[in-house]
């Protein structure tokens, strides 16, 4: 039997599953901002016309999910497996998508990373012969997640700087083994880590350490240094859990600067408002489809680290006194010319 | 590359990854039911001296996780994967543990089916060289789950004959190459299945049809017959959704009868007041550990299917009107004998 492992937490996927196509479906703030362009579908109504912001959001992942199984030439019934999931309370827009598309399921949850966490067992699944091809999708909307997390939005509370805006979107990908690029070369599954920060509204420090502590190790496991990367993109940390992960990953003579880059700082540009950033399991896998993908397929970007970066809390945890335990995962992703 | 599938949505693990271990932690309801002497722990206090329900729910899955790695003469970090979830908003329970034990963690949801869920992804990471040793567990807590889903437990709320008892409880298992028994031998990954129903008093109704289709797929795909298992065991239909969902593979002429088991019955007798029987993600899985697992190593039972089933709402959903969709896995698991 291979052994698809190297260092301690480093899945290698020897046959490079392929990324063989990815769709993204965003609201409309999402649609202003630097990468409004790119994204497939940008609705003008973050209702999507449903009666709840829960249904916009299944609707908008459903759609994801239509529009990557379409353009890889597939109907839903030559799916094998659908990973995915969401921030809400028991995946209720992942599991109604599931629903739809009658694929079999395994619902994820790993907050803002769980896009990364079915792209690491996804690739696993395509790679080892269990499935010819996989669903990975993600999403969040801005108004189910302040709501559950924080205050509805219609109290329309002032947000601390910290605070990061969750999108409303969602990504999804199909991996299977056709061959071509991107191509996803390594796993890397985090442990949970915990600071001891305990702010709802500052999510970016918290897994600022979740997202150094995977990179390092992803680095260690493969005997790679940042420089192998044109890019190690998190997602999605914010500009505050940016700059302490950077920070973080210096003091362990790791210097990656400019090379980290982040999802949530992709999506929107300062004059949005949207504080430290963009957030959401839907914002790094709508970026990931609609611009990491593309400049990946195409050259501009050779071989990335893709980092999605949870906070694991819940409002009874935080109500109940306690800390902010967060994790991280990441892919190697290869494009033209690596 | 080998092709590890038969059928549509099933599995096979040529290298029959072995059930090296289980341990199991219940509360005091649990001990004194009918397999209570079984479980490796049972509390006389389902708060653990903890100051909630939900760090309670936390540490009894840690204990069950800290026992079973060290039954298999491990430290946390020869485990290579922890895979597992509970019913809490955003996995707190598991996630908590998962900081704990520092083993890298991949979060499940999939209500009272994540157990299997867990070890249908990770029989074939450890089979196909992604990890030498995956820790799966899943926990449940009455307390905490009725005061999430339906009412706090203090509201001493009337509890209608359809509904089950959520089990507190958890249970672990490490899957490895160690060649012994019990060997799991093949995983069917389910589809969402919603038959319209409502009624978040009566899950076993409408998980009994993803149950019923699963049970099916499965067959179907291994072109096996429900004779060629000592038992089809289900985590947790209760009476009534074992009833239909005998009634429904009947009508699809396949005859389980008796041979159809649920974790939720074998869990708690009638005279516990526990209405249609036992539920919640910590139930199948402590049975597993701590009844199933044994007889299965002894030679009591050669073969079954180990069935998982989860109702995947939120009180969001419900009482958004939404019905509630199901989903059921499955994983073939042999032990001496057979």
């Amino acid at each position: 039997m291979a052994q698809h492992r190297v260092g301690s937490q480093t899945f290698t996927y020897s046959g490079r599953p392929t990324l063989a196509a990815g769709a993204s479906v965003v609201g409309p703030r999402e649609g202003k901002g630097p990468i409004g362009q790119k994204f497939d579908v940008v609705k003008d109504d973050a209702l999507l016309g449903e009666k709840s912001w829960e249904r916009a959001e299944a609707k908008m992942l459903q759609e994801a999910c239509d529009l990557v199984i379409t353009r890889t030439n597939r109907q839903p019934s030559d799916i094998h497996l659908f990973l995915g999931g969401d921030l809400l309370n028991q995946l209720i827009a992942a599991n109604f998508c599931a629903r739809e598309l009658s694929i079999p399921f395994i619902g994820l949850y790993g907050a803002c990373s769980t896009m990364v966490e079915a792209l690491v067992i996804g690739a696993a699944m395509v790679d080892s012969g269990y499935a010819d091809a996989v669903l990975c999708g993600a999403s969040s909307h801005h108004d189910t997640a302040e709501r559950q997390y924080r205050f509805p939005t219609e109290f329309a509370t002032q947000r601390p700087p910290t605070s990061q805006w969750t999108v409303t979107g969602a990504g999804a990908v199909v991996i299977d083994r056709s061959g071509g690029l991107p191509a996803i070369t390594h796993g890397t599954v985090g442990r949970v880590i915990d600071m001891g920060m305990q702010d709802p509204n500052d999510m970016g420090s918290p897994m600022a350490a979740a997202a150094a502590e995977t990179i390092w190790q992803h680095l260690s496991d493969t005997g790679r240094s940042p420089a192998d990367y044109d890019a190690i993109v998190t997602g999605d940390l914010g500009s505050l859990g940016r700059s302490v992960t950077i920070e973080l990953l210096k003091r362990a003579n790791i210097s990656v600067g400019d090379r980290l880059e982040d999802c949530g700082l992709m999506m929107f540009e300062d004059k949005q408002d949207a504080h430290s950033g963009g957030s959401g399991g839907g914002c790094c896998a709508a970026v990931l489809c609609a611009h990491l993908m593309p400049q990946l397929a195409f050259g501009q970007r050779k071989r990335i680290l893709f980092v999605g970066t949870g906070a694991l809390f819940s409002p009874t945890s935080h109500q109940q006194g306690e800390s902010i335990p967060c994790v991280a995962h990441a892919v190697a992703i290869e494009g033209m010319g690596s």
